[in-house]
């Protein structure tokens, strides 16, 4: 289906789920994208965890995030419970405007929920000339190196740097060594794991996706991705004034509880630095570097962080994107509701 | 030797390398700290790279980084090839000047040098209530995914928490498997290094540090360290207008050339976001969770990023800290000059 067909599909879900069309269009965009940019697993497939929470009161559906402005390139967001993809655009735009007046801006944002892909937030502040620095807390599904439990999430990060006139260069990342999506995603068909990915509730690497499941993920790089993930929930959920480790709520574990995630967006108005000509050369130039790095294989291509996604995406917008069948009888009958 | 000996000779021998006697203090600290949280590598071991680079006209010791503020919350600073951790301190100072006046702020960084450990800015800031993420380039040592040749540096970032009252939590790690100055420490000391820190020229991997030297070091968590590297250089280099990838110039493979070194500081004012009290709660709470975290080994604790250098940090003030003799000889050798 084309990128208008999905879009008008979810946003007719969302409003079957009970936003109002603005929300449901913002919300919308950040799923779609997710799912042209490659990640499936952070797509409109969401839509049937949070119209499941939403059924449960867990997610407001007509909440609006309210925004305090503590200082001139400083906000705080309470999310409300409101829908994450929502929370998240509203933060987004907080810390652009911070960034605007100030050159740099933040906002620090509680009460949030899940808000899908952190790679499109980062891709829509590029397209203004915005850098951006983004991470959210997760419920608990990592072990702390030396640990045999779970107590902190994979807290993704996600960073970005415009490209003027090309794509832009974006990192986004979860600190475990898979996402816990993709293991879903595999018990889901059956397909085993890498014993590298997670262990089971034992604490035993683990190849049985469901058996992972019950069990915990690995941090990235041993103690440096649990250290990336400590500084992640330091930032989005402490300093933020939300939930962090064990006091996110897991909508598997506590579906009727509010997440309670917290979120961090840092923006970087770029165009302060150099004009735009000036960045595009220079990121020209530091990508035909990279590029140019002699192969290990030669069939496989040296590349820079998002790149596979931009061009998933120029792909999908072209060509169309297929949706799983499963999720989309999910939305449609969402969206036969409004 | 004290903590008030050592700085005094470090300072001393600033002075001799030419540094005015308050730019020597500030440059001093930076690195005395590093060898105090236990970073020997990036203490004041380096005076001597560094006086190597002053004899050859690489370093300007009367350098004066200049500033320009290009918006409220942001600056530009040219670090003019002036000694490194001056530089640093410079920038520092503009990223918080910057987050007092904004609620965030950001300084970047072009033309400067090797600026020690970043851990002790994330310190010195978090004294002050501020939380940091920092970053650098450095000259080409690790090869990126997929490639075969050293096309990046290994761009340490660190990121800093304020604990009022308590330790500052504070991650800092550089992006290859193991930082280049330990394998230039094992090599100095005949010891052979794990086959997973770095190749040989022909990228095989390898245990002798002298053919690690001759290669390239390996990336943390493979593309992820990867891309946190690109990201860090598109930060530091590209966007500070310095040198990034390999038009950073390496001290020993062109040690007469300024380093052209990026970096960038961003600055938080956490007071913004709520009371020293309300903050040292929440991260009282948040590391006792971690503490408490079931152990897979029973002796070894569950810690948190920059725990070890706190308790470095506060037993070398307490009981005084051992230098090597060589590097002291160095040292002294330089006071001598002043």
């Amino acid at each position: 289906m084309t990128e208008a067909e999905l879009s008008a599909l979810a946003i007719g879900a969302l409003e079957g789920l009970g936003l109002s069309r603005a929300d449901a269009e913002r919300t919308a965009w950040v799923l779609v994208m997710g799912d042209l940019m490659g990640h499936a697993t952070h797509g409109v497939l969401r839509l049937e965890s949070y119209g499941d929470r939403i059924r449960r009161g867990a997610i407001d559906p007509r909440a609006r995030p309210s925004v305090e402005r503590v200082a001139p390139a400083l906000a705080r967001v309470d999310g409300r419970g409101a829908i994450g993809p929502l929370v998240g655009r509203v933060a987004l735009d907080e810390a652009i405007a911070g960034a605007r007046a100030c050159g740099i801006g933040a906002a620090f944002v509680r009460n949030g929920n899940h808000f899908g892909a952190i790679g499109p937030y980062c891709w829509l502040a590029a397209q203004d000339g915005f850098a951006t620095i983004i991470g959210s807390n997760a419920s608990v599904t990592v072990a702390p190196t030396g640990g045999r439990e779970e107590r902190i999430g994979n807290n993704p990060l996600a960073i970005g740097v415009p490209h003027p006139g090309g794509d832009p260069v974006i990192l986004d990342m979860a600190m475990s060594v898979a996402a816990r999506g993709k293991i879903r995603a595999a018990a889901k068909k059956g397909q085993s794991i890498p014993d590298t990915w997670a262990t089971d509730r034992e604490g035993r690497p683990t190849t049985d996706p469901k058996a992972a499941l019950e069990g915990f993920l690995m941090p990235f790089g041993g103690y440096k991705g649990y250290g990336l993930a400590v500084m992640v929930d330091l930032f989005a959920g402490v300093l933020a004034g939300s939930g962090y480790l064990t006091h996110v709520k897991s909508w598997l574990d506590e579906p009727d509880a509010p997440g309670n995630l917290g979120h961090f967006f840092i923006a970087l108005d770029c165009a302060r630095l150099g004009s735009a000509e000036w960045l595009a050369d220079r990121v020209d130039d530091f990508a035909g570097i990279l590029h140019a790095t002699e192969r290990a294989d030669p069939a496989v291509a040296v590349r820079l962080p998002g790149e596979s996604e931009m061009q998933k995406l120029a792909r999908h917008r072209r060509e169309g994107i297929e949706i799983d069948a499963e999720v989309l009888a999910t939305l449609q009958r969402f969206a036969a509701r409004g």
